[in-house]
């Protein structure tokens, strides 16, 4: 029956409508990719604008006298960290399936798309656009050191600590859980980096600020002496920039341009930047009855970095929490760090490193993974980035202190780095 | 014959292609939403960045002195604006289909996507989309508010204000329209908002600024002091920044990404913006001999506003027009609110309101929609949410005039918000 | 047999398929169109950001008495550079099949998207998207030579001469290349413009400071007076958003969002201009033994200027040595216009001319286009624009000073054109 009635012509037909099925399926997963892909580059221009959001607000948090100096440092930075994550840290970072599970892997220096990685599919993008986004993610982690030591801190030893942390200690660490290492294994979780990243940066700033010691008259016999930043309108700049960056930093971790999961990530990051603003603003006011700008910024801050580990797992009621809690931790932190003596110029530890912490764990405690279990996987991931972390920065600033130095002299923090180090005023008004 | 022929194999073997052809329609309509709801999220994101714009371009147009206050007032409003849309502006505005051509409806609090809703098509965007795109809108009316208020409104007063501005009164008359109620019944037509948004901004400016009364020393018995401001770079970014943030408030109100649509609106925005500095800059010149920045930026401004009723609906050559005649406004309406002793520091009413009616108008004398009965439409709908809009915004400012006060003291409006509410100096150069 | 199997409802059936899958192949096309058309409507947006970005550069390198004007120029020239090129400068660019491998054409004034131009294909894109892309790019050539006749030049004739020099000037070499004209049809390869944009703004600059002159007391006998800007953070965060749009200079120049094409050329774009950072950075300090802020700063935007004519062509590692080399060029160069003594206050032609050629030529050295009969079309390339360009900016600049005038009096360089021309002053601090 077959035989009679598919004839040669029946199954040419039968054939060539295959054919163009089969073409027409071949360009659907095209288009697909071609829209996946270009979010993702996106994304990559979004998370670049952050570095410009860093400066601004570092620049604005420092005093007059150092302004220079930091926008130098911040210059540098995205460019070291692009050279240096294209140099070995996108292969430390994305050793390859070999490495699944483990501590370490290389991939080898340099970009190495093999025969087809620069146009077929490396999941939802590009061999290209991988490397790029995660190259911008890189630069951050120094971006957060660096305004933790503003102000006193040797240029050459910042810039020296700046690349190793970047190319060496960051790619490991972030090995462990987007590399398909142990923490992957294990079960720990960190969507968009609230420890991978700003935790990382926090611990590097925490480790560079307990060695390099306060600004000069921080800390005195009188009590602590606050030292105002030379600019607001440019702090406040700044974290509107890095709120505007994060819809990448966080809409990109997607990984592709999934309709349900980013557009739920716009909404939960943004409801955790607004609560942390509000959490922020009822708690400085509650506790020193004033309308403190900088708490309200570093409030939208520590909930954007609180959102970050979990923003594809939390319901928006759920994402207002989170940062809700953020921005009441904010202004506790800062006075808490103050009264450690550590001294931190635009507050990087309280945001990246404790509202990291916080973010991290609240996957364990609410949206979809939450659980005892869960819970337990968090705290080992936090305590195990955080110790090598800790450790890569402190050895490494150690390191430094005893051979080039890592501070200026007091006539320098007194003049200012701008005048010392670049021979530059900021401005001239 | 058809039982004979149309065998067990052959209707397999059909069955089979016509299968997966429906596999392939079913995976194009993905990919196209994938991309439509794309294009709305980083629209939502570019509408962010307006809140960044109006930030700096208000800051930049105050005193020193007030410059803590205004950006602390517009980091708190967009957290308070996603949060109380959140609660129930986006149930209020958008109620669904059951209050169609009616005055008012209530989808209830917070976000209900439904069953599918975070996946499925709602339009070609998903319901958290849909969300995170009006939200970042609704913040922009208190905006407006914020500037016209500056230099002399009380913290509390202003955030009370926003909070239900935002919350109740402009969801309200956004549904009239955006939410099938009653003036989208009648035909009243506005793209992306020049009534919806910009006026009632501008409403609410008007009506708070009569209540307030001028600045100390602004119109005295010598005649109209001008009070420059602070920071002309400031504000210039602040514009720029808006420019910029406007292809995602016009582009986006596309509601998808329809190629033709929007690109066309990406061509009159730029126009109308172009033309809008083109006007008043000649215009200023011819009037009172003087290049002057602030006219130019406000005719951006308002070459903007006056395109975006009708972004869709003009050709580009109307849009110069329509941009040209904004421009031409500008410069005749600050003087004519200043002759009024209303006093506005920013040029918001002059902007957003003037120009919002104009752009309203437009649309029934130019473009695609423009004949009288049109035209009559666009008059209602500018009168009735005028009158809803100025009645809430007097009344609700009223009642706090008469509880909580709605202005700073003399003394403290002379030394300046910044020292007496926050404690802060804008700059320590 | 054919006959026989294939009967009406077999053919039927057949047919229905085959319209089922055209119908499938249709929207397909629609759906790609749709996601290109959406990149390069972003891209333009990205390219409007250049525009803030370099206001904000200028008005920083700059000094004080002289913010507003430029401030005030850089409004006004995006504001005509899209008008012209509206009315004129986009028909003499791309004049159409007609005019392949001429001089010159012209299409008419205004937009002509004929019948189905707005909604079909245009290559990968609307005509109007093409329009806008294409038009902002245009206004950029007169936004380098803003830069360079800072704080000396008259208004009305800088005003003059963006107009003549954006609408007719810049097309019609930009027609040789990008409008299939002469030297496209030679062989002359420049991906994104760094000779038939940077360069072309560079040589407007270069002989518009020829005969303008230097600023007064910068070339004195006792040596070169250094003349600092007024503010390095608002310069810096003009580099960082200058950065940051030219992922949609360069990513847009794919005209498509061909995921292959575009993500190479992110990273050769970012790769670019860190290693432009880094060459500045190290050249300037091996010279001058100083952190030159500045120098690293223009680094970066000389290695963007560099990268642009072959950034699809270059490889990543090929990239970091076109940056490298542009960076080095940068304070080298500088040195030698201010040694010829030619007065350009934001290193202009350093950038855009220098850079712009080293970009160029290097596509003739590295990267897949390399060789000898490529190297020799580059310069040629080189040489034509830069003979037309130089020539017309002479000529129209050199009738401007015989006629209105274009340096304003000593005594009013001396106060500044702040007051003198705008009669307002960038800060009340």
């Amino acid at each position: 029956m077959i035989d009679t009635l598919l004839t040669h012509d029946n199954i040419a037909l039968a054939g060539d409508l295959a054919n163009r099925i089969d073409a027409n399926t071949s360009a659907i997963t095209e288009t697909t990719f071609l829209s996946n892909n270009l979010w993702i580059m996106v994304a990559a221009a979004l998370v670049f604008v952050m570095h410009l959001g860093f400066s601004a607000l570092e620049a604005g948090f420092v005093r007059r006298k150092n302004v220079v100096n930091i926008l130098f440092k911040n210059a540098m930075i995205i460019a070291i960290g692009l050279l240096s994550y294209w140099l070995c840290g996108f292969g430390l970072m994305y050793p390859g399936e070999a490495f699944s599970g483990s501590f370490f892997g290389f991939a080898g220096f340099g970009l190495n798309p093999g025969e087809t990685g620069q146009t077929s599919a490396y999941g939802d993008y590009t061999y290209y656009t991988d490397f790029i986004f995660q190259a911008m993610f890189a630069a951050t982690c120094a971006t957060i050191v660096s305004g933790a030591v503003a102000e006193r801190i040797k240029l050459e030893a910042f810039l020296l600590f700046s690349t190793l942390f970047v190319a060496i200690s960051y790619p490991i660490t972030g090995m462990w859980k987007w590399g398909y290492g142990w923490l992957d294994a294990l079960g720990f979780y960190d969507f968009a980096g609230s420890t991978l990243v700003h935790s990382v940066g926090g611990w590097g700033a925490l480790a560079a600020v307990m060695l390099l010691g306060p600004r000069l008259g921080k800390y005195t016999s009188k009590g602590i002496k606050p030292i105002p930043g030379h600019s607001m309108p440019m702090a406040a700049i700044g974290v509107f920039l890095l709120w505007f960056g994060w819809y990448g930093f966080n809409g990109g971790s997607v990984l592709s341009a999934d309709p349900a999961g980013v557009s739920l990530v716009f909404v939960t990051t943004s409801l955790a930047a607004a609560a942390g603003a509000v959490g922020a603003f009822l708690t400085s006011f509650t506790l020193f009855k004033s309308h403190d700008l900088s708490m309200v910024l570093n409030g939208i801050l520590g909930g954007l970095v609180g959102i970050t580990a979990g923003a594809d797992q939390m319901s928006p009621n759920e994402a207002v929490i989170v940062g809700l809690v953020a921005g009441v931790i904010i202004p506790i932190s800062v006075v808490a760090f103050d009264k450690a003596k550590l001294d931190d110029p635009v507050g990087a530890t309280s945001v990246h490193l404790v509202c990291g912490i916080w973010g991290t764990l609240a996957v364990g405690l609410l949206g979809s993974k939450a659980g005892m279990d869960q819970f337990i996987n968090q705290l080992i991931g936090i305590g195990a980035v955080g110790l090598f972390t800790f450790t890569f920065a402190f050895l490494l600033f150690f390191l430094l202190k005893k051979t080039i130095g890592i501070r200026v002299h007091d006539e320098e923090e007194d003049r200012g780095l701008d005048i010392i180090e670049h021979d530059m005023s900021a401005y001239n008004l």
